[in-house]
């Protein structure tokens, strides 16, 4: 579980600082690691020796209840007991990222809350004396139990999807430069239009402002869907209706849409293949194919210039008097990734 | 804290049900839920009078230790009492979502955990009776002590970022159709050529493969910021130069990037405002005005066929043998929100 063990060094003025400042916690280390630090500093030659130090963090207390309590899942949650100064302190299992930052290993984590929490927080004090910036902490769902201890520490949630919460702590005395979290939902709308000149539409089954208007068929992509693929499986999935994709004329980026985060959706020509409609009833209301007089007719359309704009658009790629992105497979050698780049192929202006 | 209250009404049901079935937990409520449906529904006239159904949840067992622990921030875990069938059970806060789902009110949860994990046990079988479908329980960082009990009732992580975890949970026998957390990082780069066909190229200061390449400026956006804003203020950042934006000349799609989720790389065509560089020194090792030859020969765009195309298409822009999209702002009727629609304007094809 620990790759590193720290042997107290600087026991008497741990102790003396904790003893004096007890109950401390969390970003309140930074004085301490200030403390610590300048009187370090003084007994070593070079900061460059700093990475080899050997500290003392054996009475840094911890705050978790005063008696053993049995959790759930078996974490236990022990009261501190002082160890003696010479007492051998496990650290964490990580690895360093190339930003100078650390990943914690998440499955190599301590078994029992309190193990966790003290190795968690040697840890920290360690890799603040390193100089390291941005820190990494993956909690597994099974893990639940450690995310309040590592709130309590100082860090903050990154970012989580079904499985796991990514925790982050920000050692530098500056703004944090790690990246945000994932920002954007991406969205795709299908417009295919048949050789009568007839548009497919659906009535979209939820109660929201779109509810009974004929609407092209939308939907969310999967993870790691190319937007092309993600607009013919929303549109076989909602109508029934086979397509092979054409171009991306348009998109529109919106804010402030599910859970404050951001929306794009990107609106993709395709072509049918068939023309027999099957609706999926859980999502859809209805399904048709449309003449373009109708869809626009609908009082939502005449107060919708957004809806308006993305039709007259699709209708100018149709007739051939617009042309929009489409999508060729690049290598970037920035990443090494297999990835779709779109642009305008061909007929340049 | 709770706004809704149920009597027990068929305490007999479930006292035999749980002394039967102790430590049933999380998921296993289905097969309580659906006996007591069974049981219920033949003693009502119709379904639709479930919604008011007075159930009997007193007897739930707790699975929360079995001692009185203090915990943190003031959070009790209290052995469960068996209560009478009489008495009153609370349920949480909510509100109904327009996907006939559920929405806790993270603003009045209870204060300590055991009444916590109660109310969501209660809450979550009245939901299922009700018919409801997902969810949702947003919990801040000062409420993390909640986070194991709300994963051990069986929700799942939805998304989080810093200041709070959105946690959801889906009732129907039926594939989960709640909206995935946000998929995407949104990135840009920014090409800015100035009068003597120079381009504003950067070196990072990052060890990664583009290490001492000199290359685009690129930076990720801000939440809630447009994509050309974005370029403009990362060119602005990196390099000291100011900008206008032009067009949105293409895009790449990658996948599998940091946390495994997705980014989009928008290239925008910038125009400089000014000339004089000077370097963020915290992100940028270097930056200069390069000309297109010196920039193509770089031994890292001879390998890198992403690159490559992505300054031809600059380039053309540039020459006006080639033009991407530009935006125009729009307000949709299908969310009210003022938004930026991206096509080509003018010249169609």
């Amino acid at each position: 579980m620990a790759v590193e063990r720290l042997l107290c060094q600087y026991s008497g003025f741990y102790n003396q600082y904790f003893q004096e400042n007890q109950g401390i916690t969390g970003r309140k280390y930074d004085r301490a690691l200030e403390l610590f630090r300048s009187c370090y500093l003084q007994s070593q030659p070079s900061k460059s020796s700093i990475p080899s130090a050997r500290l003392c963090l054996a009475s840094m207390p911890s705050s978790f209840g005063k008696s053993n309590v049995p959790k759930k899942k078996g974490v236990q949650v022990l009261s501190p007991n002082l160890l003696s100064p010479s007492t051998m302190l496990e650290l964490l299992d990580a690895w360093d990222d190339e930003y100078n930052g650390i990943v914690i290993d998440s499955g190599s984590l301590p078994l029992t809350a309190n193990t966790f929490a003290s190795a968690l927080r040697s840890s920290l004090l360690n890799w603040k004396l390193k100089g390291k910036r941005g820190i990494w902490l993956k909690l597994f769902e099974e893990q639940s139990d450690l995310v309040p201890i590592a709130i309590q520490e100082g860090f903050s949630y990154h970012h989580a999807e079904p499985g796991y919460v990514m925790l982050t702590y920000w050692i530098p005395d500056e703004p944090c430069l790690l990246p945000t979290s994932p920002s954007h939902q991406i969205g795709i709308a299908g417009f295919v239009i048949n050789d009568d000149r007839e548009i497919l539409v659906v009535k979209e089954k939820c109660s929201c402002s779109c509810s009974g208007v004929w609407k092209l068929p939308t939907g969310y992509i999967n993870k790691s869907e190319e937007l092309f693929s993600g607009a013919i499986r929303e549109v076989k999935e909602e109508t029934g209706i086979e397509t092979t994709f054409l171009e991306m004329v348009s998109f529109r980026h919106v804010h402030l849409v599910a859970f404050e985060k951001s929306d794009l959706l990107f609106v993709c020509m395709l072509k049918p293949l068939s023309l027999q409609i099957e609706i999926d009833e859980n999502e859809i209301q209805d399904a048709k194919w449309m003449t373009l007089d109708e869809l626009l007719g609908q009082q939502f359309y005449a107060e919708d210039e957004m809806s308006r704009k993305v039709i007259e658009i699709c209708m100018d790629t149709y007739e051939k008097s617009y042309s929009g992105f489409t999508a060729q497979q690049v290598i970037s050698k920035f990443d090494g990734k297999l990835s779709y780049l779109y642009y305008k192929k061909g007929n340049k202006i």
